[in-house]
């Protein structure tokens, strides 16, 4: 009973988590338009009634009334509101991390979406627990991975860079850029699981601290010892 | 519907996760063990019909048949065959990982549980997929951190290393010892989750050197800056 529960869950999230289904066709574009506004709007009357009542509280007719769309129309976007819920979820996740993608600065970013899920606590672990492991887990990395992939940049030789300043930085093998990348992001991840399965128990900003003073130096230090091997 | 699902599943995860209801009192001495025995009895029983038959298809009476026990026995140790899964998991799991608990040996635990977990690939999901995320986190973090601990203990000074070994080592304050045990523990937790939420994709053995080549030193090098710093 419990395994088809799952399995149905995992399926209706299965779409929400690639987005809605649009075809991006050029002679479709008109109606991706109105595709991108109609999403648009449910996602303001979310956001307008998460203000007030708790995401299970939330009804698909009360979410079409409020943005003046067919209930017809939501099904055409999103399975249920917790498909809504996810979409907006990682919109508004993939915002504030990427807002401070740079090695000085990754930790303002990474603090940024904290404070998001601290403050909209109920609805960051309604949206978790409607999403099996799998899905979690794939949803954080890939929020987060850009994150890394702009520190890793900074730190290494690479076309995204100026040539003034390639010289003085290490070249990185493709394969050992991607397993730094990887290994940065899944330490951030295991962090934020933590944070997450202990009732966000640290302040975001002590707890950012916390992992930037242990983590200060590493990056740029695998890079180095990377670079100095042989490939 | 799904929420009640999941808080149903939390409820009877809650028992299991904290392991069999039996009271340790001294003149319950005889009852326990014949309580461990009779836990033991079910484990091997579910042991042998794991080698023929996926998780899903194992039931109570079979497992009560096998190791010749009541059902009524049976619920008084475990809420169902699941709950029993979880227990015998969480006992080889751990066994594993402490089995070669040290700096120099630790990659040689993780590998074998790994290696556990892939060969009992049906079963580590059957299990991990009936956790909550909250309660996967805290199984593998319980599991885990002992390792990281007898790492960081091996590293700084402890009254639970020789006195002559005491000297050369730093000295760590407690609360910067536990932040030191508590990232490298999630930072194996997000390798973990990693690999879990990608299939197992890596082979246990190329996997867990990835991790030990990007880790090389970095203890010992967070060990060492933390001592430095006036506490």
């Amino acid at each position: 009973m419990h395994e088809s529960g799952a399995l149905k869950r995992q399926q209706r999230n299965h779409q929400q988590l690639r987005g809605p289904k649009v075809e991006c066709r050029q002679h479709e574009r008109r109606r991706h338009m109105s595709a991108e506004h109609t999403r648009m709007a449910l996602a303001t009357a979310l956001r307008q009634q998460l203000a007030q009542v708790p995401l299970a509280k939330i009804t698909v007719s009360g979410l079409c009334e409020a943005a003046g769309i067919k209930r017809q129309t939501f099904y055409y976007h999103f399975a249920d509101v917790y498909a809504l819920a996810v979409w907006v979820f990682r919109q508004e996740v993939a915002d504030r991390i990427l807002s401070n993608a740079s090695y000085e600065e990754w930790s303002a970013g990474f603090c940024q979406m904290l404070e998001y899920l601290e403050r909209n606590k109920v609805q960051t672990y309604a949206v978790v627990n409607s999403l099996s492991h799998r899905e979690l887990e794939q949803f954080f990395f890939h929020a987060l991975r850009p994150m890394m992939v702009a520190i890793v940049a900074q730190l290494t030789s690479d076309p995204g860079t100026s040539p003034g300043e390639q010289e003085d930085k290490p070249h990185l093998h493709p394969e050992d850029k991607d397993m730094v990348i990887d290994h940065y992001t899944v330490t951030i991840l295991g962090h934020l699981f933590h944070w997450l399965a202990n009732d966000m128990h640290i302040e975001p900003e002590a707890f950012v601290r916390q992992i930037e003073y242990i983590l200060r130096g590493h990056v740029r230090h695998s890079i180095i010892r990377l670079a100095a091997t042989c490939r």
